[in-house]
């Protein structure tokens, strides 16, 4: 079989994360080159990875023939332009979550995709994750009956920099929009309303900058179940990433994953390990799972696991709880929806 | 020392217990009389119990001098009344909860209590629990620092019956109550407002009888923390009661307890034990323990653990939280509280 | 129906916790007596459990028709002479263990309740408890299948008094028979030969008054299972009880019990409770367990649930155990107990 | 800095997974050569994982200037002389377990690798397991204070094929020679004596070919600690893999891993998945450490973590218990040991 050619775009932290992936542990991919608009980005990650092709500028390989595929790990504000670029030239596209903050543009980002025919999946990595992988088959399988209520615990290490909040677009699409896209992948179940209680308890920098740093987000999911989102972005003890779904026959439950299963007891207590400190750790092999998902679809001819829709409604989820934290009121998914086909939403 | 001398007021479930503790296991008290409408009831549980007198009417023990305390645990809507007389009688006070579901009824009971200068403590047996108490401890300890979120499960393994439900003031005011008790105990902090989202999920029975079964109710605390309440009618895995505290230093949770730790790993899975399955079993020491306190607190002239305003509060967020489900909105306890001084609420 | 009528000999920590048990939480039983040699424990125990006699001399009771049974929590060295006695008596027997230390005065004792035709229990209180019945349950049941391997371990939170350790027959007979009924109490099979290493390497002064502190005892079951129980007489984190049973379809284990199920995250790690401290906490429930099976063993005439022979063959094991410390080998229990019926065990 | 250049002897399961993590996972590492009798592994081999040469004779690359080291993953009746071969051609080496099951010619081996000054690692992976590392890290940080008792279950998930067993030298030196070596690791200190109980109790067929399937073997450390290894060849439930330190100041255990942290709670109870199914799964991640440590002992002129000692003295103790086992009596290593330096010991 043919090896699927990639490309990828952007040499920061998460670059390299796929870039390692796609260099060394998925045998059907052959890594061609990685740009960065900091050229020694780029070039620290082709020699420690072997990729054949350094650049600054990805156009340089956009519309080579030798390339099949491209991973964007571009910042957010360029992804929309690469999309639309990369899919007039016909390649497949993996596109770093969100895929962009306003609504008119990612529909029309999406209608590039879709009139181009090649195959889009936007990385939200958590739902490769084994244990919320097989939360979310448990209610597949009809054994935990009617879900009733879900619960996403998710809560970060230590804030971002600052410079980062300013451009995120806050908590809500930066940070939540992983755990939205959780709530929807758990029940296959689209939500209806949400309602934001949110304030900066943690770093006042955070909310001199406009943003909250502390919420819950309930939602109301269309079949009539209930959940709620707690976030911080700062909890002490580590990366905190736990779901739970309770439905009408059973419940099941993710608890965080540690370095070790080594218990230690003394005179003061039973002490376990903390969690994994952050998502390099915790979802390592999560990382690698959504872009073996991603090459398996294009080479097999199948639906990617996570769609262009996915991302488009997890930013709806978003912007809702941003109105309803402003309006201090539930908010359907449709109030904002509704104008996100005509124009710039006020994210 | 003197023994405290008491007499137990309804011999139904909750009754016996109270009497079962008080007969057998706290050596300073002498349970001196049982009564109950049911005159029948009365008689069994003092021939099992060794209580010298049975009676159906209270009313003949409660001026008698052999008599220091009543604990009430006849009907709610026999509670205020009750506690009146008692009251005007010079006895101390351990009161079921809920005091009664209507604030105008709650406060003239309160008053007669402070009139009287008796000592009072409502049924919020939770607090007793040994894992929550270590909870609460660990908040005022300052070693999970600043509360940030709180969050509370709690599910029942099966419905009150539907006569129960029509005259129990509803879920927010017969079980809800319960986990408001629990959000002010942990924190030490009063809220602020709730917001509901509630329906029918486990029966369409309850809806029929005009209450909700399922709900998430969420919390704004003064001192800015939040939490959210999630509460079913039924779980089919038994009695869930968890809670969690996640402050700016450290985090506390309770898991559910069990029957044995026995752990059984077969071909198909590692097994647990259930959680123990209700009240009883789960309470079972936590119904002692608040009623050593009650003991301790009248015969040292100490204040009781759980207070009249503790059992107002709990109603106050009841109420709140029905009227926020009504209006579909966020509802501060000031909208309900404003009006209770001066009439009856709408229940 | 008749309650069954109960003395007490001996108001040491044991005889307490029996008494406290017979006096309130058995409501079948009428605790009409307690001696003990200090005739102001006997009157303290007395008072606070409201029982009409206390004596010193345990004889001013025995041949009284107003008593059905008695429970011996007396010094060992007079266990098998009260038995006897009230054996003579007619009286039923709960003794606590060991029934002695010399197999001669075992099998003398023993004879003699054969023959008055008494029920006859011996104090091995740890079956009762309900992880470990759960445990032998599983067995029992068949879901294990053919049982392979037994690991018990049993380490105390610190060692007893020095006075103690030189009258009490020394590590296996006075801490280790405890794991022996339960190696036999968990497969339903007996041990055929022990191997024994062991050494003092907590406290010196228990090598020098003649005993060993630390050791890991190996079993031989009849029917093929292997076993190994380990022992300490002091654990740090308090008292370390669990078992496993391995068997040809699954694995049952028993894991330590704690005060609560809090657990506290912090930027240190994770922490928990340490196991219930001592015998006191963790089997406070069996001990009234074991009085409710003494007790409907008489008033319904069935067996009891732990008889002479159990009290025997715990004996047996730790006089082997023993044996092979002094021999450096392996020892059959038919070694130690081919000359049991005709005299003196050097023990 | 120079890569290390390295070749593969041996392209079985074993041999696999090392190629694959010295092909992909160590950026340090080229490896140049892969070699088996089946010259079709090799090639295989070779093809998935771009490997420039695959070879049915090392030999063949043995002399080559273009190698540095060797991973032997040959059967165990070639490791001695590939090591003397090796050594001669100045090559460093790495070498699965166990070296030989004869101690005159593991001697001659280790004294070939003395001679030449090649780096020289035996292949226990399970020193490099996260948890058990903790553990012993543990233990050497004088944190759990003086080690007292060591426990460690080991127990696969089903037999291996007969006709591995009746040449892999026996349980003792297959299976339980890994839990030597961990019993040594875990404490630094070294066995002096050993007891062995076994049979078979699993598969008689296993009996047949003159082995056995079920066993405790304990140990007596030379700083007088005391331990007990349980093994069987087939748990039911998966890969059973713990141990425990117990020490004068504290206790640590290392639990089983499982493939998620997803917990399901229905009617029945509260289920959890099975361990990790066996050692691929289990010590992924340490046959990448091991190899990793071999690099680097290499590259930065270090000793390797896991010597021709550590490898001499774990297959001493499987003769150990062999012998304890044949005669009935604890064994001590220098009655092995004493003959092994001068010829054949009957394994």
């Amino acid at each position: 079989m043919q090896k699927l050619r990639v490309a990828v775009i952007g040499a920061g932290r998460i670059g390299k994360i796929h870039a390692t992936n796609l260099a060394t542990r998925l045998p059907d991919v052959e890594l061609v080159a990685i740009s960065d608009v900091r050229l020694e980005s780029a070039q620290d990650a082709a020699k420690a990875l072997r990729i054949p092709k350094a650049l600054s500028d990805y156009h340089d390989f956009l519309n080579s023939k030798d390339i099949d595929a491209v991973v964007i790990c571009s910042p957010t504000d360029t992804h929309a332009r690469i999309i639309e670029e990369a899919a007039a030239a016909g390649k497949h596209i993996f596109c770093e979550k969100p895929i962009d903050l306003d609504l008119g543009i990612i529909h029309r980002a999406l209608a590039a995709v879709a009139k181009a025919k090649v195959k889009f999946q936007v990385g939200f990595n958590r739902r490769f994750d084994p244990s919320f992988r097989k939360a979310a088959e448990a209610v597949r399988s009809g054994k935990l009956g009617t879900p009733h209520l879900v619960r996403i615990t998710s809560r970060d290490p230590a804030p971002p920099p600052l410079d980062y909040v300013k451009v995120s677009g806050g908590l809500f699409l930066d940070m939540t929009i992983h755990d939205f896209d959780m709530a929807r992948y758990l029940l296959g179940d689209e939500i209806d309303a949400v309602t934001t209680m949110a304030s900066c308890l943690v770093d006042p920098q955070i909310g001199k900058a406009g943003d909250v740093d502390t919420a819950i987000v309930t939602l109301r999911y269309r079949n009539g179940a209930f959940g709620a989102i707690d976030n911080s972005r700062r909890a002490v003890y580590g990366y905190d990433q736990r779901v739970e779904v309770f439905g009408s026959k059973g419940c099941v439950t993710v608890s965080n994953s540690t370095p070790t299963n080594a218990g230690i007891w003394d005179a003061e207590g039973q002490h376990r390990d903390l969690p994994l400190n952050f998502f390099l750790e915790r979802y390592q092999e999560a990382y690698l799972e959504e872009m073996r998902g991603f090459v398996s679809a294009v080479l097999d001819g199948k639906d990617t696991p996570v769609t262009g829709d996915d991302g488009l409604q997890a930013v709806l989820l978003g912007l809702a709880a941003k109105k309803s934290l402003e309006l201090n009121r539930p908010v359907k998914i449709s109030e904002v929806a509704g104008h996100g086909t005509k124009g710039r939403v006020a994210a």
